[in-house]
């Protein structure tokens, strides 16, 4: 089965070489992250590309000075939803209607309840469901580049405010919640390359009612 | 490329035959959860792996009455660890200690370090950090059983604490946090199966710094 192969092969790059990787490749990453099922199609998650320089070195100290911020060749920030407005619920059920061809308010009473549940929950609530749904986006990117032979490091050690800040992502309402380094390793000097992959063992992670 | 085919495959089955899915593909599904890379490896998540009829019976007014739960092959309820116990952050290690071939306490520096920046965060933000993590290996999950043609829903729409207790979760210290339902559409009945597969526009979706 490929996308086990391609897992195999992947691991969490310490030393990337600064090469560049190709937008197409980067294009196709985006791509499958947007192809994410979420929760009731809200899809409330959002990828910022950054390839410019100078913008990552100032990213490098809010990453406590890991080395594939700047050595890397594209970095993608997931940020989420601050929070669901009714702008951002009603958004892709209008988007259903036209690409679907439905009549005006098909999925209403389905909408207006997720609505209600919605307000029923605290902002950070909304954050915290939203962010989750960015992770699976992040799973599906991380697949990708694994296909495309394109090494990437999830990253979460970062401070997520001062990255919005940096980003402007406040003011957009979205909360970066974590990073995906794109690049090529850098095989002579990456102490985790030759390492075996370690995981929790099968028989401790899944329990069975068959 | 392989990865974005099977993603434009996939759809979020509505109505499933009954049929069953061959272990083997369940197994290389789960798979792909195991191989999930997480936050300093913690992998702090377990798979449940259900195709009792009877207990599929149980949890179905648990999860609203949809019917994925009783026509599903299997269900995958994925559960996160309910905090980070000393125990929970040790064993990674101590696996890669004994897989690796590496001195004892060889990370016990960064490990020390990781324990007491989680003892400053509460219970509930573990549990969300690790829900996080389990839908990484959720998405994972979702692109093996698209390689593999094998249907899938992903389902949020349960209460957690009443499936929790059904499964005697909580007695693991585990909460359930999504579900994948796995088999094979019922391609008379689904109204899904024959619509637009609709996501948010790129241009909505990337913000670009290059």
């Amino acid at each position: 089965m490929n996308l086990l192969e391609h897992l195999n092969w992947r691991y969490a790059t310490k030393k990337m070489n600064g090469n560049k990787v190709d937008q197409e490749k980067v294009d196709q990453i985006v791509e499958a992250a947007r192809l994410a099922p979420t929760s009731s199609g809200l899809h409330p998650f959002k990828i910022i590309e950054i390839s410019n320089p100078e913008l990552k070195q100032k990213i490098q100290p809010i990453a406590f000075n890991q080395s594939q911020i700047v050595d890397s060749s594209h970095l993608l920030v997931f940020a989420a939803y601050d929070e669901y407005t009714q702008e951002r619920v009603d958004a892709p059920f209008k988007q259903q209607e036209v690409e679907r061809g439905l009549p005006a308010g098909f999925a209403d009473d389905y909408k207006n309840s997720l609505f209600t549940s919605l307000q029923a929950k605290t902002k950070e609530q909304h954050f915290e469901h939203a962010a989750r749904q960015a992770y699976i986006g992040f799973g599906l990117a991380i697949a990708a580049a694994a296909e495309l032979k394109v090494d990437a490091t999830p990253m979460e050690g970062f401070i997520p405010q001062q990255l919005d800040e940096l980003l402007g992502l406040d003011k957009l309402g979205l909360r970066s919640v974590t990073i995906l380094a794109l690049g090529y390793r850098d095989e002579q000097n990456d102490w985790l390359l030759n390492m075996k992959k370690v995981r929790v063992l099968k028989e401790d992670f899944v329990i069975n009612f068959n």
